[in-house]
Parts: C-alpha cells; structure tokens; sequence
C-alpha cells in the first residue's frame, strides 16, 4: 500500500551528515594490542595535538608550584587533512579522558560520543580493558537499577537530588540490603561518582563477581548551596563553577540525616551501624570523616579518599568542635573499617600524613592504602573497587 | 591543628584551567530581551561560525533533494582573539541546538556544559523560556524518578534497559497508576526522550500545573539488535550509526508484550487498556501503529508522531500481514484517542496523508493535529506537551 523505502535511510543519513558536519571516520581505534589511534579530520588545521592523560605527565611550574600536567602528542596530516596519533607502546587498562587541541583551540573529538563532565570541562572518554578497568567496563552480568531521586531536606529548607544504585534483584527480593553512601569532591555533584566514577559498572561487576555483597549506593550531592546538579534544578543551565566556601562550613554535615532517615524510609534497608558504610573523595572525604564522627552510631564502615582533612580555622561550626573528643567517641564504638587511601602525589598528601599520625598517637586503627599519582579520578576508581570489596562482610 | 586552607580553591581552579583549556566566558549568554550572544576565545582562528536550529534554515540542493538545511551564522573578532555573535532579534522560547565551526571545522561550544548527543552527533543545547519551552526547563515543583532499568525479553533472548519515569508521589502514595510507552526514532535509544525530549521535565511541569494526570512513562528501546544505548551495554563504546533494517521487520513489535508484562509485574499500574496509553515518533510512530492494533485491547491512547507508516514491500512479518483486518479490529474496540499529528515540511507528510485517507474511507476516527516545519525534535516536543494532558481522563 503506502511504501516506507529504504531510501528513507539514505536521506536520514545525509541529513545527519550534512546537518552536523559529521564525519565517517572512528577515533579513538582502540587496537587488539591496545595501542591506540586517534583521528581527527581538519583540512585547514596547522596544528593538532591530543592532549589527555593516558601521555605521561609533564611537570610544569606554575605560580601555585609545580604540577604535573597531562601530556600532549602531536597528530600528523595525512591525505585529504585526516590528521592521526597512535601510541607508540600499548596502554595500561584504564578509562582516559583526552581531548584535541587545533591551533591552540582545545575542542571535543567529533567522532567520540562518549564524553563526561568534571565541574565546568567536558572530555571525551575511552576505556582499555584487559585489568583493572574491565571492573569500569558494561559486563553482561544483572545490572542493578540507577535512579534519580528527589527528597526533603528540612534541615537545608530545600528538595534536593541524589542519584541511587539498587543492586540486582533489589526490586523481587523482598530482602533489605545494606547501605553505602558515596560521596563527591569539591565541583562534583550528585552525577560525579555515576558518571566518572562508574559506579553502577563497577557493583555490578564486583557483585557478578562475589566479590562484593550486594548493597544499595546512594550519591548526595554535597553542595548545600545547590537543589542538584548544574542544568537538573530550577536554577537553569548555568555554567558550573567551583564553590568551596558554600559546602564545607557544616551545614552539609548537619544536614545529612536528612538522607538517611530518607533513605531508611523509603528503600528496604539494613537499619543499623552494620549496615551503613560511607566514602567520599577529596571534600567528600573530609565530609565523610565529619558526618561519621558527628554520628558514631550510624556508619561501620568508613572512607577516606585523597581526603581534605581539616576546615581553616576561620571555619565555625559545632561540627568541627571538640574534634578529638569526637573522634574518642567514634573509635570507642569500634567501627569495623576506617579505610584511608591517598596516592603518594597528591597535594593532600602531607595532610593525611599528619591526621594518621593523630590517630596513630591515640591509638586508633585504622588501614592504610597508599598508591601512584594524586588527585585524579583513576585513584578514586581504584578505591571504590578496593574500599567495596570489604564492605558489609 | 591541620588546616585545609582556601589556596585550595586557587590551586585546584587554576589547575582546572591549566589542564584541561578552561575559558573563562560565558557562552551562550542569553539577554533578558532573548536576545543570545555566543562567544568563543580563538586568537588563531581565521574565521569562525555558529550553526543552529535558532537561525533561520536555508533551503539547499542535495543528491536526495532539497532540504532546509540550519542557518549559520558569522562570529566577529573582537579584542585578544574574542570571537563573538548575538542575534539581531530576541529568539522565541524553544530548546535550541548549535555548535561552532572554526576554519570548517565543526567543534563543541567549550564554555557549554550542556549537550545532548542526537545518534552519533553531540551538540550545544540552551533554552529560551517565556513560552511553551518553559515546560522544557526544570521548574521549582514536585519531581518524578527517573531510573535507568533492565528487565529480560523472552522473545529476544537478551536483558535489555529501559527508562522510567514514575511521578511525584509514586513510591510512597500506595496508588495504582496509568502507563505511557513513548517510543523513539531511527537512531535513537532509550535515551532519546528523556533527553532530548525533555518527558521528565514536560510531565513534571504539566502534572504540577494541573494539566496533565499523574502517570508512569516507559521509555524504551527500539531497536531488537541492541541491548541498551550505546554505552550502556557491554558492546562497549562504539560509534552510534542508523541501522534501520533491523528495526522495522516485525520483531520490535513481536517483543514488545515483554515489555508491558514487565512493567505490570514491577510497578503499581492501571492494567487495562483505559489504562494504557502508547506513542513514538517517525519510527516509534510506526512501531505505535502496529504494536497497538496488533494488540487491540491494550491501548486506548494511540500517538503517531511524524510517523513512518509503512514497511517496505520486501519486509516479511507476521506483523504487517493483514494489515486492514487489524485496523477494523483495533477500530471497532473503540480507541478513546487515536491521534495523529506531523509538521507541513515533514518528509513524510504524503505518508500520513494517504494513511489518513485509509482512515477516513473507513470511517475510523482519529484527531489530527498539523503544524509547521518538520522531521525535528522542536516538534516531537510540541506533539509530547499536547499529547499528554489528553490521556486516561
């Protein structure tokens, strides 16, 4: 009767083309050997460079000290202006960010679709497998269920968001699971710890696995000042910036019963201190020492990673008083794990040196991880996969 | 004792911009009058252009035809290599889509965080409110779930994901509620309505405005060979393209019991067809079609949105055979609302115009709504907010 053709695809296809500049090459070409080749097509370009960090590093002085900054390769022009790196050795298993620089204009790869935003960067992403960063990869195992979920905080006077892993069979089971609360860094938000910290992939795989129990995770968002993330609350899509003084003077501490009670109330969920664990990264460690020593009934199982560890003195706060009566309380209810991982670059480095030796002095245990690099995502990748395991046994 | 001082905040923005090009503009700016100014910082670049659906289209000649293809339009050079445009007239309320192009080369705006991938492009979005867009936009009001989940289908052999939305109220209310299957097109996954759709935002808005019942709604994917999104599988991270022959062959239709089964077993719905209501556009406008006079007594809420109507001759499904047998069953059980709706530049205009002649011969009834431009998601938007409040009332 009525003909729907082929050609339909054809004339979509064009149209995608010719509409947005597409354009029919791949990059990044991640080879069996796991070298890899980027492509970029830019006939009028005179210079392109891959700037990301799966180059070694490069040091460089700066007016705030020396930093490693990532490395950057340059692409060489061939026919038609399709421009190509590859690696010269294979890569290490991990998940990259990278981006291209054209004439000194760092752009976003056309051909990659995969990118992630850190505070107000976006980059483009590629995982090598083979290692550690198969646990960051989709597996066809039973994936749990990611939500975005709204609840009341009366103590901040606002409706806010957070984003919530249900593990496998959570919805049938009829059992209650235990709870891991994860928490992000400074400019990170309730989508950080989902989106470059692969949360979901990596229970997923852990629990496929047995190498994790299965739990519920739930990912706040830690600034007080914000209902959600950038562009997911009524203030609109403005451009992100970092905040620090709005979330790290206390009331994002006080307020975080608020989730719990939520949480408990709402999630069939292991409702005592054995059933409760909480991380965080950089702010969200410092956050995560203050909440669990603010309520030492609540969490067993603790995380610090590459954790800011102290407010400035200016900072008050009834959270940050009587800090090391706090603390005796905490560690006299023996919780079952303070874990506090940091690389050995990390400017927090020293900060953490000097908050072990306190707890060394009082006695209180606790397991140390120490790695390479500093204070990067492909630590805090690595300390989830190393911080779950040991959860809830 | 240790201080965790705000030099922090210097070392880590300053870091922020060192590694990864941070701009430090605001692009797009968008003025109280609507006006937009779009800037980009390319000291080297010799000439650079924006390209967006806010500029008016330009009919050009292509192999397949002519198209309207987007405007573009030129950036000044202005001081230290800032380039710059702002349109001469304030621009309606709509979700806009742009990108740059710097010396041909099509590139990401790097001062905007906000982009929705459409197949295997990804590109700047902005909203103008003041108008029907303002139900794009996130409001101060009460907020559904959404939750990315997987369920198993039988007739296809795999675990596939899907989206949900469940309204304000769902999980604590104890009611039971009425289920909406939006469907999406060629290309797209089920990921494409809820982002560049905006159903999230659409149904929260209208339900807090009175306008629309509270209602679950099940996003899908489409397309049989795929598990999930691009991404979201453990096919991995490979490039998106158009892969129509695999989708409108029957088996979409056929697994699609799988879907609504798994739905009425996990959620408090309304499990009758007063209770069901199904839509898609151009390609899910064609599965709508056949999967709701293939089940006659399912839906009563029909939406065919700049639908394809139908296989090619060569497709072979049981599906598609007897076809107007089907259409009298379907008719003849009394649809509360079987609508109809395409823009007056649609590529498949004709289409629907000879399947409402069917229509009319028989004398099957239906709602026909027609407005301006085409095969674009602005329109799929418009049909989605006039669709909605029309259902299980």
């Amino acid at each position: 009767m009525y003909s729907f053709c082929m050609c339909v695809v054809s004339v979509v296809t064009f149209a995608q083309q010719a509409l947005w500049g597409g354009q029919d090459i791949i990059s990044p070409e991640i080879h069996p050997d796991h070298t890899v080749t980027f492509r970029l097509l830019a006939p009028k370009a005179i210079k392109v460079q891959v700037i990301g960090d799966f180059l070694p590093t490069q040091p460089t002085e700066t007016p705030y000290g020396t930093f490693d900054l990532p490395g950057v390769a340059e692409l060489t022009e061939g026919e038609g202006g399709l421009w190509s790196y590859t690696t010269p050795e294979p890569l290490a298993s991990e998940l990259y960010s990278y981006s291209f620089i054209v004439d000194g204009l760092k752009i976003n790869d056309p051909n990659n679709v995969y990118q992630i935003r850190d505070v107000a960067s976006v980059t483009n992403v590629f995982i090598i497998g083979g290692g550690r960063a198969d646990l960051y990869q989709v597996s066809d195992v039973p994936h749990g269920t990611v939500a975005r979920r709204w609840y009341n905080s009366p103590t901040l006077g606002k409706n806010r968001r957070l984003t919530i892993y249900t593990p496998p069979g959570y919805e049938t089971s009829g059992k209650s699971y235990p709870v891991f609360y994860l928490l992000h860094g400074m400019g990170g938000d309730e989508e950080a710890w989902i989106a470059l910290g692969r949360t979901a992939q990596i229970l997923d795989n852990l629990i496929a696995q047995g190498k994790a129990k299965p739990m519920i995770v739930v990912m706040t968002n830690g600034n007080v000042y914000q209902q959600a993330a950038p562009g997911e609350a009524a203030a609109g899509m403005y451009k992100p910036t970092m905040q620090l003084p709005n979330t790290m003077e206390g009331s994002m501490e006080e307020s975080f019963l608020d989730v719990v009670k939520f949480i408990d109330a709402n999630y069939r969920t292991v409702k005592k201190k054995s059933g409760r664990a909480i991380a965080g990264l950089s702010m969200g460690g410092f956050h995560s020492l203050h909440i669990s020593k603010q309520y030492p009934d609540l969490f067993d199982y603790v995380g610090l990673f590459s954790a800011a560890i102290m407010p400035g003195e200016e900072v008050q706060s009834p959270i940050y008083d009587h800090m090391e009566q706090k603390l005796k309380t905490q560690f006299d209810k023996k919780p079952k794990l303070y874990w506090i991982a940091i690389g050995k670059t990390d400017f927090l480095y020293q900060a953490n040196v000097d908050y072990r030796k306190l707890l060394d002095e009082k006695g209180y245990p606790y397991t140390y991880y120490e790695n390479e690099d500093g204070h990067i995502w492909k630590n805090w990748r690595i300390y989830l996969t190393e911080f779950v395991p040991m959860l809830f046994k």
